[in-house]
C-alpha cells in the first residue's frame, strides 16, 4: 500500500477547475510551507504539500476526492493546524486540503437547541455565536480560540471540562461527510437520539480524517450555564495536589466544570512568559485549578466553601476565589498559555499527551518524576487532572544537539505513553495519533489497530485519505 | 449468505463440556420456547431457537463462538428479552446465548466513577446499587426494571432522560468483548477520555449483538442528583401539548430531565389499568409530564414556579406539582405502565420507536392522527417529547383477524417510521431496529446501510453474529 502518484501540471489544472484558480496553491513554496506542518513542531515534523486546494463546499470536496482517487493522489484534510500529533501533515505529499474557507456557521436552530457548521468554523467564534442566544457548546476544546470545530470532531478534542460533559463527540450530533468514493452521506442529523444500526458519527469522531471528511457537523447546544467560580489552590508537594483531585470532584457536592494541574516548572515559565505572579509560587510544588458552576451566587458559595475547607484540611496551603472575571483570567492565563509559555523558552520542546484513570494520576506523575531524573531532562507537566488527562513537556537540555533531541525526546514521551497504558490509560487522551505516536497505539492495541486497518479498508480501499495516520496499512 | 448448518448432537456435547450439562436447553420444547421471543410480540415474532447455553464468562462464551464459526451455526445473543424489535429472537435457529448467569456487579470503583457491571446486570439492581454509595447511573432507560444493562448498551437504549443525560452510549466508558473470531477485546476501561485511534466502544454500542458479545461493561457514574420534582400537566388539545415541550425545555431555566408526552387514549387506558385517575382525564386530550432535578428545595421550586407559569400562560390547564415520592409515583405510573395498560386490552398491540427532530413533533403527531382517521385505527401515542422519540401503538380493530392485523399494522408503522425520517427523524430512537425494522431501515439509510454490511463483513466474516438482524447480508 501507499504507493502514490505524484501530482502533474494536468492533476493541478483539474483542481483549479473545481475550485477556481485562487483556491488552489501550487509551485510556490513559500505559501505551501504554511501547510506543511501543524503545532507538533515544524521543525521536526515538517512535510511539504505538492498542491494545497482550498474548496468551498461539499460538491467541489466530492470532486476532488473523486479527481485525487482516480489519479492515486493521497489527501491530507486540514483544519487550523493546531494539533499537536501531525495529523494534518502531508507525510506522502500529494494534495492538502485545507477547510478554511469553509467557515460559516449554517444556521442556529434554538427551537432544536443545534448549531450546524461548516468544518472551518474557528470553534470559539462557535460558542460566542451562540452564547448571543444563551446557548452553550459544552465541547470546549483548551484551543479552543485558534482550532476549528472540524478538527476537533476529527481528534475527538478533550479539554479540560470533560469531568462534566464529556469530549467533543458527546456533543456531536451528526455529520455531513465525503466519502473515499466521492460519495456525500449524512450521518445523524438535528435528532438527539438514533438506535437505527451502527453509529457512524461516533466512529467518525475520532478518526483524524482517514475515513472520510467532514462538510457540515450538527452540534449539540445546551441553555449556557449560570455562573462559575474558579479556585486556585497551592500545595507543598505535587503528591498533595494529585491526592486532591479526588477531594475536589467529590467535596463540593456537584461535579467541578474542571480540575486543572500544573506544576512549580510550568508556573514559574508561565509566570515570566505571561508577566503575572501566581501566590505561593515560591512555595508551592503544584496548583490545582477547580472550576465550579451554578446557577447563582448563593449555591456557588455553597458549592465553593464546602470545596475549599475540604481542600485545606486535605493538605492545601490556602484557597484562592475568583468569582469574578478579571480574577479569573488571571487564574487561567497560565495554564491556557501552559505550552507557549514553556515553548518562549525551549522551541524545541515537544508535548505529550497521555490519559491515565484518575486513581493512577500519583502513579504517571511518579514515573515522569523518576524519568526525568534518570534522563537528565527537565519535565514540566500540566494537565485536565479531573479525567486524568497529562501532559509532560520535556525540555532539551542545552548542551544537546536538535537532532539528537529529537530521538531522545521521542524516546522519553513513548514510555511515559506506554507507562499510561499500561495503567489503564491510552497513548492520546485528546490531541490523537498522528503520525507521531503510531509507534505507541501500534504496540499498546494491537488487536484493535488491526480491526481498524480492515475498517480503513473498507472505507478507503485506495488508502488515499490522509494516508500514515493512527497506522500504516 | 445466510445458509447455516443445523444443531447437532456432537454440537450439544461440545457446548455441554463447555458451559455444563445444568447450563444448556436441549430438545426441551417448553424450556426453549421461552428464548424464542421478545416483548415485540411472541404472536407474530418467535422462532425457536435449536438451543440454548448460559455461559458464566468470557472464556466459555469465546469457546462456543469457534465452536459455532466452525460449525457454522448461527449464534443470537440474548439479554433480558425486553426488547420490542426482535433483536433477541433467534430467526435461523442455532443458539441462543444468554447472558442470564452473568449477573455480577464485578466492582464500584469510588475513586474513578466508574462501575464495571456483567452484561447481564439488571440494570435498577444497578442504579440501586450505586445509589448505596450516593452515585447513579444515568443512561436509565424506561424498561429499567426488566432490561439488562448489556441488552440497554447492545440496543445504545434511550428513556427519557436524554435530554439532560444522552443516551446508554453517553454513560459506557468500556467493553471487554468477544468477537466472532473468538478472541477477547477490551475496548476503553477506566479512562475518561481517548483519543487514540477509532472508537470501536461507541461502535459496538447500538450493533445489537451482530459485532461482538459484551462480557464486561464500564459504566460512568455521577454523584446522585439533589432532588426532582415532577409536574403533570394536562391540555385541551395534542397540539397544545406538543407546543409546550419547547416551553418546558426552556422556561425553567434549566434543562428538564425529562418531557413526556401522553395522549387521552393511553391515558384512560392507563388509568383502568393501573387503577388510578389522574385530573383533568376527562377534559384534557393529552399531557405533558415535566421532571427537573436540582440540589435543594429552594432552587427546585424556582425553577418549577417559573416553568409552571410559562406553561399556563402557554394554554396549560393546570400545572400539578409532585415533589415527593407517592405524587409523583403516582404520575409516572400510568407512563410508565403506558404499553402494559395497552396490552392489558389488546394483546395484539405493537409498539413503533420513532425519532424525529423536536421542532417536527407537530408534524408527525399530525401524521398519525391523520393516518389513524384514514386507516380506521385507533393508536395511542406516548413518547419522550424532550427528544422527539415518540411511540404509537396502533390497536387491532375488533373485528380484523389476527393474521390480517399483523400486515395491517406493519404498514401502519413503517408509513409512520418513514415519515420521521423523512423529517430528519430516524426510524427507530431507543429500541433499535432488530428484524421487525429492517425494511425501513434499508429505505432509508440506503447509503448507510451498504457501509453497515462492509463493516460486518470486517468483524463477522461468517455471518453467524445475530444473523439477520439490521439488515440481510
Amino acid at each position: 500500500m501507499n504507493e502514490f502518484e505524484k501530482v502533474g501540471v494536468s492533476f493541478v489544472k483539474d483542481l483549479r477547475r473545481i475550485v477556481g484558480e485562487r483556491a488552489v496553491i501550487y509551485e510556490d513554496r513559500e505559501a505551501l510551507e504554511a501547510y506543511s506542518s501543524d503545532e507538533s513542531g515544524g521543525v521536526y515534523y515538517s512535510h511539504l504539500p505538492e498542491v494545497v486546494v482550498k474548496p468551498e463546499n461539499a460538491k467541489q470536496i466530492s470532486e476532488i476526492v473523486k479527481l485525487a482517487g482516480d489519479a492515486r493522489v493521497p489527501i491530507t484534510p486540514r483544519g487550523a493546524g493546531s494539533g499537536l500529533a501531525g495529523g494534518a501533515v502531508p507525510i506522502y505529499g500529494g494534495v492538502v486540503i485545507s477547510f478554511e474557507r469553509m467557515n460559516k456557521i449554517l444556521e442556529i436552530d434554538e427551537e432544536n437547541l443545534v448549531a450546524v457548521s461548516e468544518p472551518g468554523v474557528v470553534t470559539n467564534d462557535l460558542c460566542k455565536k451562540v452564547a448571543e442566544r444563551n446557548l452553550y457548546y459544552a465541547g470546549y476544546p483548551m484551543s479552543v480560540e485558534t482550532s476549528f470545530i472540524g478538527g476537533n470532531v476529527a481528534t475527538n478534542a478533550g479539554g479540560s471540562k470533560v469531568i462534566k460533559y464529556g469530549n467533543t463527540v458527546h456533543h456531536i450530533l451528526g455529520v455531513e461527510a465525503v466519502l473515499p468514493s466521492g460519495e456525500t452521506v449524512r450521518f445523524g442529523g438535528k435528532r438527539r437520539k438514533d438506535s437505527s444500526g451502527y453509529d457512524f458519527v461516533r466512529l467518525l469522531a475520532g478518526s483524524e480524517g482517514t475515513l472520510a471528511l467532514f462538510t457540515k457537523i450538527f452540534v449539540n447546544l445546551i441553555p449556557l450555564p449560570g455562573k462559575t467560580v474558579d479556585l486556585l489552590v497551592p500545595f507543598k508537594s505535587t503528591e498533595d495536589a494529585v491526592r486532591n483531585v479526588a477531594v475536589a470532584i467529590k467535596e463540593g457536592g456537584v461535579l467541578p466544570t474542571a480540575v486543572e494541574f500544573i506544576d512549580k516548572l510550568s508556573v514559574k515559565l508561565g509566570e515570566k512568559y505571561n508577566n503575572v505572579v501566581l501566590p505561593f509560587s515560591d512555595t508551592a510544588e503544584a496548583y490545582l485549578i477547580v472550576q465550579f458552576e451554578g446557577k447563582s451566587r448563593e449555591e456557588l458559595e455553597k458549592i465553593y466553601v464546602n470545596a475549599g475547607k475540604a481542600l485545606i484540611s486535605h493538605g492545601a496551603m490556602n484557597v484562592f476565589v475568583a468569582d469574578n472575571r478579571t480574577n479569573s483570567d488571571k487564574i487561567w492565563k497560565v495554564r491556557r498559555n501552559w505550552l507557549e509559555g514553556i515553548k518562549a523558552f525551549d522551541p524545541y520542546v515537544p508535548t505529550g499527551d497521555v490519559v491515565v484513570p484518575t486513581s493512577e494520576i500519583p502513579k504517571i506523575i511518579d514515573f515522569i518524576k523518576i524519568l526525568s531524573k534518570e534522563s537528565g531532562v527537565k519535565i514540566p507537566v500540566a494537565g485536565h487532572a479531573a479525567d486524568g488527562n497529562l501532559h509532560p513537556a520535556p525540555m532539551k537540555p542545552e548542551d544537546m544537539n536538535p537532532a539528537a533531541w529529537k530521538d531522545y525526546s521521542e524516546e522519553i514521551l513513548d514510555k511515559i505513553a506506554l507507562k499510561a497504558a499500561e495503567l489503564g490509560g491510552a497513548v492520546s487522551g485528546e490531541h490523537g495519533i498522528g503520525f507521531i505516536k503510531k509507534r505507541v497505539l501500534a504496540e499498546t492495541k494491537p488487536a484493535q489497530v488491526s480491526i481498524m486497518r480492515s475498517l480503513k479498508r473498507v472505507f478507503d480501499p485506495n488508502g488515499i485519505l490522509n494516508p500514515g495516520k493512527l497506522f500504516d496499512l
